[in-house]
């Protein structure tokens, strides 16, 4: 019997900032006290994970000096050694401080925007010498309240000139890195751009090195516009970009909530599972979440447990669903594995198609049943465990 | 003055299935007979339209025989003719018929992928004959209620064969036309495939003819998913994709209202026409809409008319808040201008941007204002005629 | 074992116009053919139902003559005395033809306001000759899409004229009826008036006799407005005013889906049964969706089938988790029984309260957790049967 | 020539916490220093506001003693004479402090639920003291994440209890005050409880004192559930429970933006002010919006003038709307003020009313259009001022 235990060959992750919510909100304070990096990596590997994530500032606050990043980062790495968890992706904070209010890599103050790119450069170094394979990037103030602030085709100039000028110290220096780009629709700013999954594929197409960039998609941001998580991640995975993903819970259409994993849309959440242990993702299962502010010390692990032990529970459902003989007849009976056969005929022309299957009849091909709603309740009555 | 009266010169287009909607809805029956489309094409001109547009179905009906086409057709092109109308633009219909209630160029019935697909090649034919310059393709049942219902990559795999075929005929042929694919995110199915802007311009660089496609974004279509529809525009601009564009109006995120255009948020819409002008598209100024179902006969033609008028009205008062000379105060002020200065100076490399402008302030350059809402106030009184 | 057959004691009832429905929408015509309504109740009775409800046009069809109307309500009521199915509930359709396009009992046109209530006043008779209970009323295109094509004050005038009229109606004819009023915010209108479960509950404070009416909330149209569904029912129920209910599905701001119930949200689903069980809700449990137009045939069935199903697993479901040792405890841990205590002490008056409790520290209190996380896992590992 | 200059004629309030809000959001620090409540006094002043309002917790800080609110409270008053600013409004921050972390009035925890009383209780006192007319009551914290966390009647039983008992110590201490209930439908909870006009509406008909108790819509609130703002206003009139209302500006279905009036939907704010004007309104126009954190210093106060400015414009310009004799002709042709009269005639019965209007043809009736196209762009066009 499976009792959804986590362990590190889950690759399960976890941003420093997530357990590290403190529970501050628009309108209310925090509740919770600071935590502990290290405490934080011992938690995390007495729960089973596998890694840790972080923005610089999580780790060392904004404008630490030298020799306190020195001194925090050797407590943190003897914490990964004795733990054995490791730093598969950093990403930086170009978010919190008052200088970023009009944006980092596409502020209109260029100042800015050169504080901006040192501050990612830096940790660019950050992340190779703790020997994390993707940095990821959310641009959470690139974007504006109001069209009047902003020329949108030169912010993305800007974007694609700060994004190519990483990639290009990635590679001057050697590194073993790739970006991840994070798209979000809206919040912190009116209009974010790179709003959805669709939008940071459509824009590595137009960067310098395309190929060293992918996508981070994160399952509320996408719910926010009321997207499909699942779409989107299939479609990164059709074009070899999902680098990296960012696993949590969301009711629709309103505030960024960052639930734990499962909480929310959990049929959702079923087949985004049910897609990646299939799809052969071998990337971090990352979790950007934030326990809830009405919940206290060890409640925040029972969070972070959900999130894991959702999962699981999910990859267990979704693969008997995949396993059920009365799934896979339905499949057939849906005419889903037809859509994996060419529409053309191995070397028919456009023109060939357009003068063949002359007694096609719309009419009675009409009458053939897709027979989704069966389809679906299995899957629902397997989700549920029936 | 301006009395805001259209002309050819404005390349305003509407599509037969505009001014023809009939009313009907998911709750009621046709309000409005039939409109012929010799007189369509006769009070678009008369009001100062200068295309028209449509799909097969609009002008023929579904399985009309060749000598029927061939008798409307003539009767169409007279009425061209007589008007100096043009059809800029021509689709197809793959969406009404049941036999495409699973979708058409992504149906699971390989059989109806390929009966879709000699239905679009057929109606590229009609498009050249009539001289069209874009071939818009929305694909309104390429999606699914449930995500056991499909499988997302063949899904993508078979949209793309479907278009990659369809750029291959038009280049058999010799035709001078462009493909331009239609985003929605959902309705009439539960998610549709390419759901945004961003999404189909990511599907078109993995086409074997990128070059031949573009996208056509709907006002309404972005704004379902609470999305910024100048923005849209702006980044498919930015990737030399906007080949052709649906003007109307919608009220956030419900079902699809295909409002005229200026109802809805007007203020986007003076943004919108604010980019389209200034950023030189010269392409037609397509309204896909519908009048409401309580408005019969001549109210038809005075919300054609009200799209027209407000899109001159709009350009009347984009260009008098570019003109003005407390804008362009409150545009350097806000240093917009700066933004499309390189962040990086000529010949800068990562490592001198990372040890450079050592006496940067962040703390200071917090202190920076952006004076946005002054900004966004005179946009707003422009809008207004204040 | 409990295998989820439904029988009439569950109460199950199901709208003619669910089975019914043919699968045309906005952008596509019907998929499937008529239903016979006898061959409806034979069918619904055969999986277990309880009820078949309707509106008048269901049956009759708008414009039939008395001979018509007798001839098939005959063959109608044998249906009903041979499989034992009731009638719990009827409704009229004040929407689908076109006389109704600018409203009803809303209408500016006063004829149509006339004519709309002798629709309604007629079939409150045939509710009352059918033995229904229950009076629905949907006033799906009681609404604007412009605020300037109405007077909202002089709507709801109009709106409570109306509904009061009715209800005379009744009380002169001694029927055993009451009405329920359904909320929904938007479509097939713009914007429509009552448009949630509190809109409702406040209008009907307004009326003559606000206790023959009540509410009659759906699933969708309360999570089209991103609101809570279950939270609507509890606030009807605590208004004792939960008269009728519309089980159903649906995925956020979008469209009306209307899928069968389970589908959607389905941890919603499950603290909907939750409340129904526990707050001894007895009316009817109707459900109100559409089988996919994908579906054909035997697969409207199997539709129907899984909403009562559904239904019972979730019922199942929720009694298991009231009845968990760990969920009382950690309910208990929760303080949730503490808010059935009253806040103030017996007798004691606010001059009391405000000098009380001298010793109440906020920050000590602010210490303890709510153990939030843990019950919401819980409830989740409850509906996913772990 | 109107400049659009207000005066406290036009009744301009401002909350303290508005020109206040120092720019912090979930993903970012205070952009702006602290505001002085006496500077803020005299620049409203100054500006022609007429009222300031505020959360005791602006004004004293949560936890100040007695000596620090009496210091405080005796320069505040001396502003106020000084500028002849008046207090129309006083609210209570009930959701800012850890403490009120799962609820106020409604927390599980009744410690907290007694603290929360007699914070309110002694904000009353002071609200009286000076002068207020309207106490406001927003449920900021009322709410849940998960369904499993409340039991939602014993909820709104606690929230009658609490707000029965601030109405008993009003009139035990014979103040004459009123309370005002403000919805909102989520943020900073996932769901709140009263989510909108209708649900507070709703709610008061239960109180024990419902006559001193009314609604406060938020523009913003509404439109987060996609509800139209000026219909909620509508219903609020309509039942007599309009005491107050809290204008700014929200871009649909997101985050609460709280931008200034006239923003977002700019359309819909002039059919707000319409009503208003029209309705005979004579509450405060009171803003609760946040000046953009990109801007500082002088901006604060740009951003404040402007919510003054654009009701005075969307007043004149509605005014104007009213009295244009196209209008006038469009309203009658749209047949508006035959909404006005009753749809029966004087003395019909229900059982009359069955059998009138024998030569009533639906067919022919729905041929009326009612020309709403033109209604709307001659609203539209007056907006624009054209």
């Amino acid at each position: 019997m499976n009792d959804y235990t986590p362990t590190p060959a889950d690759k399960f992750s976890f941003g420093l900032w997530t357990v590290g919510f403190r529970g501050n909100d628009p309108f209310g304070a925090a509740t919770r006290p600071e935590l502990d990096a290290v405490q934080a990596v011992q938690r995390l590997s007495d729960l089973g994970a596998w890694g840790v994530t972080f923005h610089d500032d999580d780790l060392f606050g904004f404008g630490a000096d030298e020799a306190e990043r020195e001194r925090i980062l050797a407590r943190f790495r003897r914490a990964l050694d004795e733990t054995g968890l490791t730093v598969p992706m950093v990403t930086t904070n170009l978010f919190g401080h008052p200088v970023f209010k009009d944006g980092a890599l596409t502020a209109n103050d260029r100042d800015v925007r050169r504080f901006a790119l040192r501050k990612m450069l830096r940790n660019v170094e950050l992340a190779a010498e703790l020997g994390a394979r993707t940095f990821v990037a959310w641009g959470g103030r690139e974007g504006a309240e109001t069209d009047a602030a902003t020329d949108l085709r030169a912010a993305l100039d800007r974007y694609k000139e700060g994004i190519d000028l990483v990639c290009e110290f990635i590679r001057d220096r050697g590194y073993d890195l790739r970006l991840a780009l994070e798209p979000k629709p809206n919040e912190p700013r009116g209009d974010l751009f790179l709003p959805t999954v669709g939008h940071v594929l459509a824009f590595i197409d137009q960067l310098a090195h395309p190929d060293m960039v992918g996508v981070n998609p994160e399952v509320g941001h996408e719910q926010m516009a009321g997207l499909n998580y699942t779409h989107g991640l299939a479609q990164a995975l059709w074009a070899g970009k999902l680098f990296h993903l960012d696993l949590n819970g969301q009711h629709g259409a309103k505030y960024d909530q960052d639930l734990r994993f499962g909480a929310g849309d959990v049929k959702s959440a079923f087949f985004t599972v049910d897609l990646l242990e299939t799809a052969g993702y071998t990337g971090p299962r990352h979790f950007d979440f934030k326990p809830l502010r009405t919940d206290l010390d060890q409640d925040v692990w029972t969070s972070a447990e959900g999130c894991m032990r959702n999962y699981l529970i999910l990859k267990d459902r979704a693969a008997a669903f995949r396993a059920d003989p009365r799934v896979q007849q339905a499949l057939h009976n849906a005419r889903i594995p037809e859509l994996s056969q060419p529409t053309t005929t191995p070397g028919e022309k456009p023109e060939d198609l357009l003068h063949a299957d002359g007694d096609f009849d719309p009419e009675s091909a009409a009458q053939r049943s897709m027979h989704y709603e069966h389809l679906d309740q299995l899957a629902l009555e397997h989700l549920m465990g029936i």
